[in-house]
């Protein structure tokens, strides 16, 4: 495991550094868990909502051309008639004859049941949607029914009208939103690559149909940039265009940007060019006009709408993956660092008092007192420096603030680099700049 | 309506507002809407943002006895049997014997239904579970029923040994999280006050038995008092002590804090000291030890729980409510303005330009991109001046800046105060500190 070949990186490897320090737990592990649920801990935590926060920094709050939304999780089930969910979001499922254990039809590589080994051979396949059912209200019957939205994209489609309103915006623009959204996979796993609930980070970005194409094009590269400007190394990225057989009913064109996972090349994030397909369909079921006036040409249009759709946990798990590096200490042991990028770190700056005696506590509080209101810091004053050091390390944290015997008198400290292990010495009213220049980049 | 008194400002009129502002949509509307769900808008997503983050904020970084979570809606049902509401967490209904409606026996103030009229009389009281069940994976079964958590709560207390390993926290300590939860209630309403799938932030904090009061006391403080920094109106708060017999079946002592709500005074936080009721029930039914080894005494402790239990969405009603003024302008005609607190703001600078010609226009994109990346901004240049400030008043925007001709001779701009409606005029080299002082306080 080197820094060049994430590739051979073992998840279980992750797996076991995310749950030791506090960044994913097994869900509802004290009951055996709970099929591929997982759930953040204190680290994991701020990481997830460094990259949900950099995204909405860089998707809404820095464009000019994007708005934000935030719709239920429970919608109108007409949505998902309508979309076209209910009807043909499904997989193949084949149960064995012998065991009755059921399967995806399009994931089975042999004739024999995977579980019990039997040749006798399996029932002819039915469609299982993967949208999660419950009913609404105190009657449980079909009038209560209601799903679980598998997408938030549709959200933003049937707001179109509500938006365009109140943000008299003109084409083209975008509508952006973060949230959770829920399949019932029956092959979840790859820890949390795949899982049954996840949180998307989706644009909807309606243009005008004649540069639909330009802008899908474009859209493509401003979000592999994304992921660039945030530390993932480019070697590690790399486009799939879907052939023709393989689109979705609503889509002209769709390009996945595929990350090299533990498990190999796998979709980090799909950008679609979903065309006028879910405006048009929402306006014909709902008869609502879900167009746009173009004052210029003093005609109606139903924008085309390119899509990059993203997931939250899947780009953590990405960012996660190519941060962790192993390397030769000075003793030639095993060094385990997660190389974030700054913005993403968990925390930026750890405090570090050479001893919990006085005087030198209260000088390293005053330290950790003037840098935590400018970042997220963690103050760590239990075992040895060197131990503390690999802690931050597995942390991922940038920058080490060591407080010594030496800056009682010198009023100094020392500034350690996560990355290359290097030590500066910086005295105490100019850390906070010091510390700026290296986090702020 | 005047600023002195909230309660009695109509909601149809925040409601109108929200809708028409892009603050909050009916959700699912093209379709008729769904049942007393709502979706944010652009304005609305930037404000809940706001308010989440300024709890994370003050409840999580910025204190060192603190960290977050952010676990899974669906969890494994054996934690709702072991929370208790699985077995208990019911509202009583009864049918109207003449048209079979249904309602919740508690709220029935008369024999007559108040739907149809008849005094027939209804069925006796069945309990109605709130948690809303679906089913995970290939089988419908009962095996496979799981539920939409009702309280994140429980997601902190299956974590508590998993969080102490991780960061090895000395009591006292919490464990804070924001997150969806869902109730199947049959009588949401009042807008955003009680929806059916709304998201909480709850704090469960960690403490010796012997402490429990005592913190219990400093937590309704320490709450109280967030609400207050934020620019909540303090005779628009009060406490209510829950009476003995309207404690729940866990708690030793709950406070409610209630805000003045245009339906009058209703729960705006909760407070509970849960004792270790969580704790103990969880580790009997999992058989894992969900204690705390105290060193100074050398025995293992299960802590008391004091929980704060917040709502992101009413607490966003409560600041909306509170900032909503209807004040006489110059003209004697109504100036609506939303006086929020400058860190709750979605936007916290407007950007106007006089005129939409050239050089003025290049001038105002440049004093737009010197504010923008401090600050989450808007740039309008529609219509009138004077409705500009209307529609920023009505964003609760704080600062306006117009560029107007005299600022391509003496380069500098006029800031708008939204509140007193005074101006100042700033070079624009120093427009940056200038709205720092207004905005950061």
């Amino acid at each position: 495991m080197t820094t060049d070949t994430p590739a051979s990186v073992k998840m279980e490897a992750i797996v076991s550094l995310a749950k030791r320090r506090g960044f994913i737990f097994p869900s509802s592990e004290i009951y055996g868990g709970f099929g591929s649920t997982w759930d953040y801990g204190p680290v994991g935590v701020e990481l997830k909502r460094n990259v949900k926060d950099a995204w909405w920094r860089s998707m809404v709050r820095q464009r000019d051309d994007i708005v934000g939304l935030d719709a239920a999780i429970l919608m109108s089930p007409s949505v998902w008639e309508t979309s076209g969910h209910v009807a043909s979001f499904s997989d193949p499922l084949v149960d064995c004859l012998s065991c009755k254990q059921r399967f995806r039809e399009d994931e089975l590589q042999q004739d024999a049941c995977p579980t019990c080994g039997s040749s006798e051979g399996f029932t002819s396949a039915r469609q299982f949607n993967l949208m999660f059912k419950t009913h609404v209200g105190p009657v449980e019957d079909e009038g209560a029914l209601a799903y679980l939205r598998p997408e938030t994209a549709q959200g933003i489609f049937v707001n179109f009208g509500n938006v365009l309103t109140a943000t008299r915006r003109r084409l083209p623009f975008g509508i952006a939103q973060q949230g959770k959204a829920f399949r019932n996979e029956i092959t979840p796993g790859n820890f949390i690559f795949r899982t049954r609930e996840f949180e998307q980070m989706e644009i909807e970005f309606f243009v005008h149909p004649d540069t639909a194409a330009e802008w899908y094009t474009r859209w493509i590269e401003i979000r592999e940039q994304w992921y660039v400007d945030l530390g993932l190394r480019a070697e590690n990225l790399r486009r799939r265009v879907h052939p023709q057989e393989e689109l979705s009913h609503y889509s002209a064109g769709t390009t996945d940007l595929e990350y090299r996972f533990p498990q190999g090349w796998a979709e980090l994030e799909g950008i679609a060019n979903r065309t006028d397909f879910d405006l048009k369909a929402h306006a014909e079921a709902s008869g609502q006009r879900l167009s746009y006036f173009d004052q210029e040409s003093g005609q109606h249009v139903v924008p085309y709408v390119i899509e990059p759709s993203a997931g939250a946990d899947r780009a953590l798990l990405a960012f996660l993956v190519d941060a962790y590096t192993v390397e030769p200490d000075e003793n030639g042991n095993d060094r385990v660092v997660l190389k974030f990028h700054p913005r993403l770190a968990p925390y930026k700056v750890g405090v570090l008092p050479l001893s919990r005696k006085q005087p030198l506590v209260e000088m390293a509080r005053n330290v950790w007192s003037r840098v935590r209101s400018h970042w997220a810091t963690q103050y760590d004053d239990s075992q040895s420096i060197g131990r503390r050091y690999r802690r931050q390390d597995e942390l991922g944290t940038p920058c080490c603030v060591t407080v010594d015997f030496d800056s009682l008198d010198d009023h100094a400290v020392t500034i350690r680099d996560r990355d290359d292990q290097a030590q500066e010495r910086v005295r105490v009213e100019d850390l906070v700049d010091a510390l700026r220049m290296r986090l702020e980049c």
